[in-house]
């Protein structure tokens, strides 16, 4: 709950308390992906990593900095799924309760996912209700600490240890990234690897990809403030449906995030198709967004090595099905 | 073409071979396979090998070691799929033309990425032709290199390399395999990897997992001489439903595997629809047949740790879908 900035060291320091409790994912590359890109694209399959998604990293920095008292009394995170299922394992590994704020509209396997981890879910209305509201009531009332799922130094710097280890295995394969493109709903996972890049690799260029219709965090990069998306639209991308930025990541990403790119959900689908067909892995539609980027054009690769994170791989079988049938 | 018996230093020259070239594929840990198992699985993700499967290790250290002359001249296999395509993919990386000789019932997906790499393909019906007949007579007609899909040396020091990966791997992460488990069809990789593991991790119990109706490896094993299986019988494992096992590779395994388990197309199924689930990986029916054996209890991993080779992903988008229904 401090309100201090979040930087690089506070990365390693991350980087340290998830050595052997995250997975170190792996980073591929694929020579069909590698021909329609025109040049090297590197994959930091989040996918793979545990609850299958970035988010355990934050997660798990957060609470394990929490008091055992803190802990004791447990954790609420209010999230569309993802960031849910990352406080849900992460509390259950450190011994905290969670209760977690999920809409009532979130994918059945993101909700089964956080009830076999134990937590306590509390279903709201996207739509109609603030589900920021309704947790910081239920923690006030019931003394729980507060996961933010993104507008928190500590799940920044938790996040952005993704960027630090894809930086290390793309110096094992002899690549260095002249751009890192990452899906982007908050900015939590945008500003980590923003922070960990700026240190690590300052010649990569930082960019973010967003759903049409919420792609506010470079809308707002380019505004010079923070904007807010009209949430009535409908989106495939629901990890990454946010109204505005969060002011953390905001600040960090204006410094620090060179491009954006909108992209469709038939851009979503396609890309998460090619990732059956030819990655052999399963992405859902938020977490496919930087791929969809690369593969419908909207960011240029010609010539370049450029890192693209898989963020998460939650999605449901009958709209999976749905996406081949159509996209096969 | 030579005959001699596979061994333990060709693997190693056949990893220098490789290296570069070939994918070291990642070893995945998975928290609920583990819980499933009761022990410790650690998934070796040919899948994610060039071509979506191992078979390109032992196509490619194959035809390395043609002549710059036969090369030219070209390279003939015959293949349900993977084998084709890891053929296809080496010999164009190599400068080799190549001819396929596949099945008229091969999944589409195969075919498709076999014709992609520029290969000619041969079709012919596997009830009733023979395949090797068909291969060797246009190999003969036109001056051609047979890349056999198990039968060879070469072939299955290629396939070894990746159980010599996997124990490095496995020691990186502070583990040993108790046992290895593999999917096996003519029994090259299964030998390769047995001949590999007998040099590298003695106390390894190497494994393996067939179809039912196609368990004649282990049937072989079982009975001291090789058994053919009625290959009239339906099974969703196209990649692994060989008639019997490779003499090369029989007189590896009956020293070396230590057991097998005959999995159903409902295992394999039940198989494909956790690794959607929960591993985010796609893996097509005989690559399952390891995973397969594991999570219905056909092979005991209670407090052990387990070595389980993902060994192919070429699936087709209809069949994927029709399991995501049926077993989701």
């Amino acid at each position: 709950m401090s309100k201090e900035a979040p930087d690089f060291s506070g990365i390693k320091a991350a980087a340290a308390r998830l050595a052997g409790v995250a997975a170190a994912t792996p980073l591929l590359e694929n020579a069909e992906l590698n021909d329609l890109a025109g040049g090297r694209v590197l994959l930091k399959c989040e996918t793979l990593q545990h609850r299958a998604s970035f988010k355990f990293r934050g997660a798990y920095n957060k609470i394990a900095q929490l008091s055992a008292e803190e802990r004791r009394r447990g954790v609420l995170a209010w999230s569309s799924g993802n960031h849910a299922q990352g406080v849900a394992a992460a509390g259950k590994l450190l011994g905290a309760p969670t209760v977690i704020v999920m809409p009532k509209d979130a994918p059945a396997i993101k909700v089964e996912r956080v009830a076999a981890d134990g937590a306590e879910i509390v279903r709201y209305d996207r739509r109609l209700e603030d589900r920021e509201a309704i947790g910081r009531r239920i923690a006030a009332d019931r003394g729980l600490s507060i996961a933010p799922p993104y507008d928190d130094p500590d799940i920044i710097e938790g996040q952005g240890t993704l960027a630090m280890e894809a930086v290390a295995q793309a110096r094992a394969v002899d690549a260095a990234f002249d751009a890192f493109i990452v899906p982007c709903g908050g900015g939590g996972m945008s500003a980590g690897c923003a922070l960990a890049l700026e240190a690590l690799s300052p010649a990569t260029q930082m960019w973010i990809a967003e759903p049409e219709h919420y792609d506010e965090s470079w809308a707002s990069i380019a505004a010079g403030k923070k904007i807010r998306a009209d949430i009535s639209r409908p989106t495939l991308c629901d990890a990454i449906a946010t109204p505005t930025p969060g002011d953390l990541p905001f600040a960090v990403m204006r410094r620090l995030v060179r491009g954006g790119a909108s992209v469709s959900d038939g851009d979503v689908k396609g890309a998460i198709a090619f990732a059956f067909r030819y990655l052999k892995l399963v992405v859902e539609p938020g977490g496919a967004a930087a791929l969809a980027a690369v593969l419908s054009g909207k960011i240029e690769t010609k010539g370049k090595t450029v890192g693209v994170v898989l963020s998460g791989g939650n999605i449901d079988g009958a709209l999976f099905a749905e996406i081949l049938a159509s996209h096969g």
